[in-house]
């Protein structure tokens, strides 16, 4: 368990002391990747993908032994609004699932070897509908944020983050309209199943939401529109800094969960990948925003951590090119 | 070890007798994702995967046990136009690497759990310039063909081709000129590293070939233009066919190299995917005409089957959700 966040109100994320990615581990990494037994850049990402691990793990040569995958999941009070054909119930039910091993993301961590964590937040008591006051307020949001920061693993060496929550495409809506703005169609769109009518009823109530609220500060904005899962991913995000362990993010509603501490201050999220591209339309324009180009793009938009997981391998592909590969010298191939 | 492929001249591969995809068990595949537990659809692409693979092997739960990589090699006369920065010696030197397990696709397979076995093509023996002459006669593409035919495991679940060949894209580049049209620049990049001066020769060179060629059949195209690594491809994608193996190509030369098999017949291909999207800017254009997506965008260009090797890991995810997830039923899961 980590220690607990340095935080006493929400606005001070500003002020947190963050470890920087180590220049030094990188141009090693770097300096590596010219020497193995291939064009310069041909392994594209893969590249990438070892320099920046190189970078927060401090070492020449990362590893992943120790992945560790967190599923954070909340019930929200918007959903009596009616955006969502499931009912609240799901949520729990799909808890139940993950404990015993059934759903797509138990499957996708047995896989990609990352050991996997459900945390259910408060289900039985949903936050407060964002059309008619804040969601929770500064003191509920900070409690989910330490939740979300204890469930980390210190010794993790990279990090998944995923979440489940009846409701929660509408919230990451409105979180990401409040943050980068556009118009509340931007951001929405099917989530679990909703049709071309109930898509322009969520649209209406994410205007709504943001109307009340969109003038506070991002991390207020988290507190007023969003739910406990999504302050738990923001507190293990920032947990996971504060440890310099990688993170990979899941999809739309991860990267929305996210996007307050990206307004309140975009260096938070340095250390976080995007695992894949959602088919949730507003997903694109969040990760451009954001400056993160996401790894996998397979038309998934399943939640609970799925993408990320799916990612795992990418990153452990790289790092086995980057760990095992021989260098020209070693295999006596000419370099060019 | 397959049989032999009944093929006495290239033009009679528009006579094969082709297995098909059974609809049966694709429909069976089909039904039982709309009972597991997630939203239909919300898998994306890996849905596809697992109905495609359920089609192929004949069964409602598709396996991965047996995964082949085959990564051909082989040697080039054009060489001798100087369109590659890399002496032609570094391709034996290569496959002295793969065979020592230092290259990145030892790494990559042995991350997938893939068998790998390489085979070198007479590279003491290169191919003619095709700027002066047919690269190969009608025997010689034969006789890689089967010998690509033959190192296909008929046990395998699925096969991962890749390739190496110093050279090789400029190959690759002719092959797609002389089968899908448009300008030899369309169809050139950089390769192994060539630079921009570079990059126009190796399109003058391409443009000069198919000048001389391109009014052959596709399959005529192939041993005019192609070296001994793009008809050993045709020939184990062919075999992979005829024992209803699905295949993963990989990048640009890959596909490249089953251009005439399309050419001379598209439904040919109908049991390849496409492993990943290259960083060679011809390839959009060639998977566009084939009408295949990649499966993976990750600005990779180093053949070997690297990226179709790393693909193997989503068509892994796509099972271990299909065979092993709850259905709602079983879950207890509402279904909305």
């Amino acid at each position: 368990m980590t220690d607990r966040l340095p935080l006493d109100r929400l606005d001070a994320v500003a002020d947190l002391v963050l470890p920087e990615v180590d220049e030094t581990s990188a141009e090693a990494a770097r300096a590596r990747q010219l020497q193995l037994t291939k064009p310069p850049g041909s392994l594209g990402r893969l590249e990438d993908l070892a320099v920046f691990l190189a970078g927060w793990q401090q070492r020449e040569r990362p590893v992943i032994a120790n992945a560790q995958a967190l599923v954070f999941a909340g019930n929200h009070g918007v959903c009596a609004q009616g955006v969502n054909p499931f009912p609240q119930e799901v949520t729990a039910q799909m808890v139940a699932n993950f404990q015993a091993g059934g759903a797509a993301i138990n499957q996708l961590c047995a896989l990609a070897g990352a050991a996997l964590s459900v945390v259910p937040l408060e289900l039985e008591r949903p936050t407060r509908d964002f059309t008619e006051g804040p969601a929770m307020d500064e003191a509920e949001t900070l409690a989910a944020m330490q939740e979300g920061a204890a469930s980390v693993d210190p010794e993790a060496d990279v990090l998944i983050l995923g979440e489940m929550g009846i409701g929660n495409s509408t919230v990451a809506a409105a979180l990401a309209h409040a943050v980068f703005g556009g118009a509340a169609a931007d951001w929405v769109g099917r989530g679990t199943g909703s049709d071309t009518p109930a898509i322009a009823h969520k649209a209406e109530v994410v205007a709504r939401g943001v109307a009340r609220h969109g003038s506070l500060s991002p991390m207020m904005q988290l507190a007023a529109l969003g739910g406990r899962e999504q302050a738990a991913i923001c507190g293990a995000v920032l947990a996971a800094r504060l440890a310099r362990i990688p993170v990979l993010l899941d999809g739309f509603i991860c990267t929305a969960s996210v996007a307050p501490l990206h307004g309140a201050r975009p260096a938070l999220l340095e250390h976080c990948l995007i695992g894949h591209a959602s088919a949730e339309p507003g997903h694109q324009g969040m990760t451009e925003a954001m400056g993160k180009r996401p790894l996998l793009y397979l038309g998934m938009a399943l939640g609970e951590g799925s993408g990320a997981a799916l990612a795992l391998g990418v990153l452990r592909g790289a790092l086995a090119c980057h760990n095992g590969m021989a260098t020209f010298a070693e295999a006596g191939v000419s370099d060019g």
